[in-house]
């Protein structure tokens, strides 16, 4: 019994495989009436909650607490600092109307949380004692797109995690963005398996009100990069329009430094989605997985009663064991099980026959490599703690992998027009740090953009900028992004 | 070491002390600079996040899946359904405008979400196979309120879960309802020890675009009751409109019966809140708390090692055994200590001193009746976890209590009259069940509304209407509400 591929091959035809698995695993419904807007449907908001709760978890261990803000924002506040209102004032949308009246002031609806967030900050600060403040809210953000929307990728409507949190000085925030870091290793790649770039984005691309943005970039089957979280530190940008003051121990009142942290999980969802899927479907590490284990009955006649009862003691045994089971003993054929739960992704199925019956044994198939094996009953559960854990590891080198063959380094501009046009990818060059060679690669080469110089690593340039031949700043790594 | 009230007396005046228990613990920011929105703090995220969970895992026992639709309507698809629209059209917030530019067609951020979904439902069903429909939504709705707003319980933003159903006939429907209310008594009831009156609400009283609306409601200290949830049968009153059809099985075409169930979060918040607080602050029953057991060592000098080291092997213990603890060690003095965690309603407290080492014993503090009681190292897990029953069950008892004394019969006009201003509370009626007595009835005695009928027992009429004298169709229950 085996499944058929029912998806293209995703490094090949990467759009097709795309649109073919969101349609085949209704993970989201495009059909929604108002552009840009689309509906999550069971299978993604399973995996959509796995990631929140992650994600959650780990800024609670790191001292977050959460929080709710209204999705709406006064005017006045959100025209309180100037680079922030110049980023996000073509894409915000306006609440202007209730019922019949107009309101009398209008709102907006948040397009991130910094305006609606601040003015309770400065009501909140008062004294050193009460910082650092760490809050972080989950939910939706609005934004009047203008690009080419893309499920999960580029919507007006997306979800995300917002921690803002707020410290004495700018040594602690800055340590703030180092555990935002560390917050998205823990979560990204150890936990789901994606490894990522971590970059300080040029003064030209920050966000909007920030001192320094850094961000985190995944990279898709089609070579191209997307930003899955950003941290952002604000200095004291926020605090001083918005009147955030603290007294320190010999009383002299201080501005906070602050920090803000977006993880985007409809885009981490979405990564998961294509960098651990294949042909057959979604590929789900253990933590990312709504349903861990599912068990598959292969009852025969005579069988039937006792494949049944064993089935049901090895899920209750898993249970047991701490894992997320589901026994499908539906009417659909064990054929109809395999390829459902291959094509959700499940990272673990059993198979229970008169044959394992007999022999005391369980068929165990790994999602990600499509392996079968043969485990005695006894060694069962131990055996799926630490194929969890094999599955994950292998996701992760993969995922490695294709990463590091696909980072090229161009030590000249004809090296780097060479490499965008025939093996695109990262490619990392030597660059002056002006906005115009920027905008001239993006121009030349078809779409790559300066995507920033590396958080983690220091790399020092070891000859001219690749693009004007002027002296170079910085290391810099260039791609194209969603 | 005793803490000292901080809270008036809530049945005495309520008001009072839900101002007091909101500020004082936290709970919510009501100075948010858009009439209607609040702020949601940390103490009140936690125990919303724990009713979201309790709520959504019955919900998915019973086979319901979490989907998330966006929150804007376009307006044609309001428009669908003509009784809707007309309960809703005046509190709907209105999106008009993009950067400076307007919509070409204005969307509504949803007040609830039908109009929103069952287009897709129409897409989505196409055979008797694909029913029953059972999915679910966790987050905001926005209604233009114009009576006066309460933090929680009355707002423009306020949370909620909306369940939407579809089942192919009419009695799979209200078998949906009786599923609905039988959730409603697992979380409300048995897990949050919330006691409440199942009514079906008059014909004149229903949800905009419902068959027959049942409400869930239960009684708060000042004697007003508050609708924690609703569910409605729809009938075919949608799937008409929004050309939702399936094939049975013989190739016909027929229109699919539909419910929604929407529990309120925030006010079921607000009701664990106010039912089963007291003058020193919240009490929280187990699986509404988000820490089930403090633990504060009360360190003397020659001793604060092996406090603190017997205090991390319980907090090891005691998580092992599946509670949600914290060991609170900071810098606070135990009675700095003692006052917080019992004004957040934490309902076990432990305190291990000098005392409790040496006698190998645990001092064991119980929130809800505020005893103190030794319990020996080696009983304590099994004593936590009865204790946790112990709690609620005495939550519960007292809740039941309260809404048993302050329900009445009123028999005679004059009765009714009498206990609306003498006793306040549920007055149990016989009702014509014409809406204009139930409008006399509202304005002579300040307030009290027909809420209506029981649903879960059957209560004949033993004499005609209270109010008019003509002949009554049922036995109503009649309040003031919020």
């Amino acid at each position: 019994m085996t499944v058929e591929k029912s998806l293209p091959d995703k490094y090949k035809n990467f759009s097709e495989w795309y649109n073919g698995i969101v349609a085949r695993a209704k993970l989201v419904d495009i059909r929604y009436g108002v552009k840009g807007f689309i509906v999550y449907r069971p299978s993604i908001m399973y995996i959509i909650n796995r990631i929140y709760e992650v994600y959650e978890r780990e800024l609670q261990a790191t001292g977050h607490e959460p929080c709710l803000f209204p999705v709406v924002i006064p005017r006045s506040s959100f025209k309180k600092e100037a680079e922030h209102i110049k980023g996000f004032e073509q894409e915000v949308f306006w609440v202007t109307k209730a019922g019949e009246h107009a309101l009398e002031e209008p709102v907006l609806l948040r397009p991130t949380s910094e305006t609606a967030m601040y003015p309770m900050y400065a009501l909140w600060i008062r004294s050193y004692k009460d910082l650092p403040l760490k809050l972080y809210q989950g939910g939706s953000v609005y934004r009047y797109e203008t690009k080419a929307t893309k499920a999960l990728l580029r919507g007006r409507e997306f979800l995300w995690i917002e921690a803002h949190d707020a410290h004495r000085t700018e040594h602690d925030a800055l340590n703030q963005v180092h555990e935002d870091m560390k917050i998205a290793e823990k979560v990204l790649y150890e936990e789901l398996g994606l490894p990522f770039l971590l970059l300080q984005r040029e003064d030209f691309d920050k966000f909007a009100g920030a001192v320094i943005t850094y961000a985190f970039e995944v990279l898709f089957p089609d070579k191209e990069v997307v930003q899955v979280a950003t941290t952002h530190y604000l200095g004291t940008n926020f605090s001083k329009p918005f009147n955030i003051t603290y007294l320190d121990e010999k009383g002299n009142a201080k501005h906070p430094h602050q920090t803000c942290y977006g993880p985007g999980i409809s885009r981490i969802a979405a990564s998961v989605i294509c960098i651990h899927g294949d042909d057959y479907g979604l590929i789900l590490p253990f933590e990312a997985a709504p349903i861990q284990v599912i068990i598959v009955p292969i009852p025969m006649k005579q069988a039937v009663k006792n494949v049944l009862a064993k089935c049901r003691e090895l899920e209750k045994n898993l249970v047991k064991a701490g894992l997320r089971v589901k026994l499908d003993d539906s009417d659909a054929t064990p054929g109809e099980k395999f390829y459902k739960w291959e094509l959700l992704g499940v990272p673990v199925r059993l198979e229970i026959g008169p044959k394992e019956l007999v022999e005391g044994t369980v068929t165990v198939f790994r999602r990600d490599t499509r392996e079968r094996l043969k485990v005695k009953d006894g060694e069962l559960v131990k055996h799926i703690l630490s194929l969890g854990e094999k599955i994950l590891k292998t996701l992760r080198e993969k995922a490695e992998k294709f990463l590091k063959e696909n980072t090229h380094t161009a030590e000249t501009k004809k090296e780097l027009l060479k490499i965008a046009k025939e093996k695109g990818g990262i490619i990392r060059m030597n660059y002056c740090g002006n906005k115009e060679c920027a905008d001239y690669i993006k121009a030349e080469t078809g779409g790559f953009e300066v995507r920033g110089k590396r958080m983690d690593v220091k790399e020092r340039p070891d000859g001219p900028c690749v693009w004007c031949g002027k002296k170079a700043e910085r290391v810099v790594y260039v791609a194209k992004a969603y």
